[in-house]
């Protein structure tokens, strides 16, 4: 007999504040780390997209030989309009021994997580070593997470915050409150960049903007490039992807959906994983230009929900839910009905 | 706001329960074959599959301008030794127009409710009219299922069923006692097809095997194949297939995991929705053999969903689960762990 564990939104939280969510973010990076450098054992399927006048709805599965996870995400771009998140998600992973899937989580906060875990992972990779202060452009949902990641992970202790809707830069000073990390509002995404170690860009405008233009770009810099991350969105302007390496998630999926979306289909991309493995070399020299083209991997969800896994066995967070069937006899699935008792 | 609604095994049971499992499946059937009607405005995706040494774990999205469903079901051979079941599944049913989850449903007991219910429905359409007597060849946990379907859906009164293990026997009788079926017992898969109208073929055994063979199939005999549904099982002798029209669900996916993948790529057959819309002929006469190549498609899943949630509105069964966040400011996501309240 079997049972499956449900991490609902409340119980997200709850675990997230009883382990602290500094410990999330470090301890999901560490399980993303110890993925990629896994990369070749991994069943790589395309995500499977269901496309209508209104958003996508996908399914983006994965498995290694003992694990198999997929996340199901929405994006609708009007579902703002409506008081709705524009995107959701949940998540199952599951025992391939058996196929019996043993959690099912919530992935709206988790996929927030993962994203800034994956991004600071990334960039302890790629950013110069003592780097301190990171411009942000956009103060959205995702926002406070990708700050707090850096910190914790990358060491920055100084953010310089550009958004155009003073609302959400608002919402984002008071979520940071108390956090250690200085916060200094800028009034042009050029006045962010200013002395910046660290770019990131994570607006939510679903167009191919020019959030960061080429002179915003200095020698040294790392830009962590989250928003651009389906077709039509981008935020970099193209000619900053050819001043520096760009690195990678899973290339099939970054050509289509990343920033690289602007250039030939040969543009020359480095994968992350082989940097995290030694086989590449990360950067290069205290003045390149390093450039993570993210777009949000299923290998990554899985690293989450196989994080997640380990911390619900351990802290007993999470409920047991009747998913599945547990008949006595497997051959007799009628006896359940016929007898109600034994549910 | 939005909420989602889980329906677990117990809750599905009382459901069950409450509507009487013959209005179940007569219900699941009309949504099944009004959903066939419209088979032209599904977008059919193909499974996708993510297979191991223990078996598959796939995912079977279908969606229409309204409504999108997946199905994930696992086949793991080997299970039924641990006291597992073989296949277990769970289903979700999403609004296309904002991409998010409305329904989480168990898929175990459902799966067998959708297949028996797409089997009578489509004999009610492939079989003749006057069938009274059904042969059961395999009495495993979906036998029950399929009796009742056919009894309530096509008019069976009477079984011959058959099995090699006399516990299954045992438990199939045990199970419809008191249902109002007459059921007979036959020593051989060829004593049980003796007098009857319709054969269903439904056992457990992942191989190529012979349990229907050439001689045993009359003329005028409906032929309702249920257990050949994957590479490298089938139950009929190839020859069955040339003696009369084979009707399938999806061509694409029968070809590979149905009788027919004995037969040639191009051998014809008739896709049964045609036959639904009027499109093509049922049955030509009397005398024909039809034959219904089943393999379960993503459509009758949909249609199961779509089915339980209608039922799940208007009972008030299934529980409110918060596998969704649902901030005040869909910006604000982090906001829901500083302030734990709004949870």
């Amino acid at each position: 007999m079997r049972n499956m564990r449900y991490l609902g939104v409340a119980d997200m939280i709850a675990l997230i504040e009883q382990l602290g969510i500094g410990n999330v973010l470090k301890g999901m990076a560490a399980y993303i780390e110890e993925d990629f450098r896994n990369w070749p054992d991994f069943d790589k399927t395309p995500r499977v997209a269901s496309h209508s006048d209104a958003g996508v709805i996908e399914l983006m599965p994965t498995a290694n030989a003992e694990l198999y996870g997929f996340k199901y995400v929405n994006g609708h771009p009007g579902n703002f309009r409506a008081g709705l998140q524009t995107v959701t998600g949940f998540g199952v992973l599951a025992d391939v021994a058996t196929g019996y899937p043993m959690l099912l989580s919530e992935m709206t906060i988790a996929t927030a997580l993962r994203t800034a875990a994956a991004s600071a992972m990334a960039a302890r990779h790629l950013a110069r070593a003592d780097s301190k202060v990171m411009a942000l452009i956009g103060a959205g949902a995702q926002s406070e997470f990708q700050t707090i990641a850096f910190k914790e992970i990358v060491g920055i202790n100084r953010v310089q915050v550009y958004d155009i809707a003073p609302e959400a830069i608002a919402k984002y000073r008071r979520n940071l409150a108390g956090s250690g990390i200085e916060i200094t509002v800028a009034g042009s995404a050029a006045e962010a960049v200013q002395g910046a170690d660290i770019i990131t860009t994570v607006t939510a405008d679903k167009r191919n903007a020019t959030i960061l233009s080429d002179n915003m770009v200095s020698a040294g810099v790392h830009v962590n490039a989250i928003g651009g991350d389906c077709p039509g969105k981008t935020e970099l302007q193209a000619s900053i992807l050819t001043r520096g390496r760009v690195f990678v998630e899973y290339p099939p999926q970054t050509r289509i959906e990343g920033e690289i979306q602007q250039m030939p289909e040969d543009f020359p991309v480095t994968e992350l994983w082989s940097v995290i493995t030694g086989a590449t070399p990360g950067r290069l020299s205290a003045h390149e230009i390093t450039i993570f083209d993210s777009v949000g991997f299923a290998i990554e969800d899985f690293s989450a929900l196989r994080y997640l896994w380990d911390q619900v066995q351990a802290t007993g967070h999470g409920q047991i839910i009747d998913l599945l069937t547990t008949p006595e006899d497997p051959r007799d699935l009628f006896g359940l009905l016929s007898k109600p008792e034994a549910a």
